[in-house]
């Protein structure tokens, strides 16, 4: 988090929670993509949906939260993301700020449009298929 | 528009669109309400929940672009409101970039908590109710 | 001015002013360049270095403040604008938010690397010319 | 680093680094105060001025990057910070980003107005001191 992601309010503006799962989506397609088989992924897909319900207030702290983010369908052309902004409290409770799904499109950037989803990529987002609905 | 909405794509981030229905809202809370008689609601609105479809990328130009924005649905505890982020081309069509629908609850401030929709809020969200589902 | 640019603290963020800065600059190269002599400026320039005084708080409201701008010295390599950030009050009193100056660099973006100001840019700067320091 | 903190030229925004230099300064004031003698210092600082000089462009990457912060100067009424933005390369090399320094006053919150550095927090600030000038 960052002291700025706070508003007049006193807590985390409710937009700067997309921005926290762009971080978390990129980190997971960019960095911890396991066999860079997706590599084409990373650098490009296209937000085409997002969906939001917002649990709680965010306040600042150094603290980091914990975005959990897994993959709950692929189609041919998109994917779905599903996400949940939580944090454990000291007694070992789980609260949830956000719950989130957002629909990515694969994107040949080259080309400038939207492009299908490749086998190979289909067996990597399959490592994190969890068909829950958001 | 800033011209810093754009990422590293080269057109505005997804996530900004979001700031774009925050200054719609706003707008239409804060300075448009017609006879000050909702100025509780300006003055505390959370967001419960957002949903956003993108159409189309948007690239920075100074003119700006246009959020239509209306009451979709006034509850008890919550009202939606509808939006639409679009342009006219110069052969007069209709451009459509988002479609987007954002459910706000009142709250009390000084109470830190939900509210209910009070009967003169209500009236004046009804001068922009269109109930069409977004 | 968005509503987000204001901080927990109420105001809007120091960080934020030099976005607004920006968006004069934008402005000033990008659309009112008169005669369009100055092209490549729009398309390419760099930030070298920004100094900034805070002199007042600002709180959003709908209506835009001013940002005044003029270029305060021409280089061989590098150009300044000076800016105000400024607003009127009722009795036609003159508030001052801020003053800085940006140094700014032209760039070749093809080349990558930084280039000099050409005769054709130094007469276009030399309009909105006035050197007096910041 | 958030990816979203680059432009459309690929690289962070100059604005953004003051975002960089504003998280250096809440970690350092409310977070790794050693003592927590200058607790109204972290609760309230309010920036007068910025100075920053951009020495090469930043790509994000998930690895963050080094934000050296030190006390250069204290007044009666405020005091400087020096900052480096910083990173090694493999080989040991320092590389430098951007270097800045910012005027902070403190500030009584509850009278809404500046206030002088107390006995406490100049000593606090004495342990960070190293007056080089930036």
């Amino acid at each position: 988090m960052r002291w700025s992601d706070m508003d007049a309010y006193g807590h985390v503006n409710n937009v700067v929670y997309l921005t926290y799962l762009e971080e978390a989506r990129v980190d997971m397609l960019f960095v911890h993509e396991p066999t860079h088989r997706a590599g084409r992924l990373a650098s490009g897909v296209v937000v085409a949906r997002h969906e939001i319900d917002y649990k709680r207030p965010i306040v600042f702290r150094p603290e980091p939260l914990r975005i959990e983010t897994w993959v709950s369908r692929i189609g041919n052309a998109s994917f779905t993301l599903g996400h949940e902004v939580v944090d454990d409290t000291p007694d070992g409770k789980r609260l949830l700020y956000a719950r989130a799904a957002s629909v990515l499109v694969p994107y040949d950037t080259a080309e400038d449009r939207p492009r299908r989803v490749t086998q190979e990529e289909r067996a990597v987002l399959e490592q994190f298929l969890d068909p829950v609905p958001v």
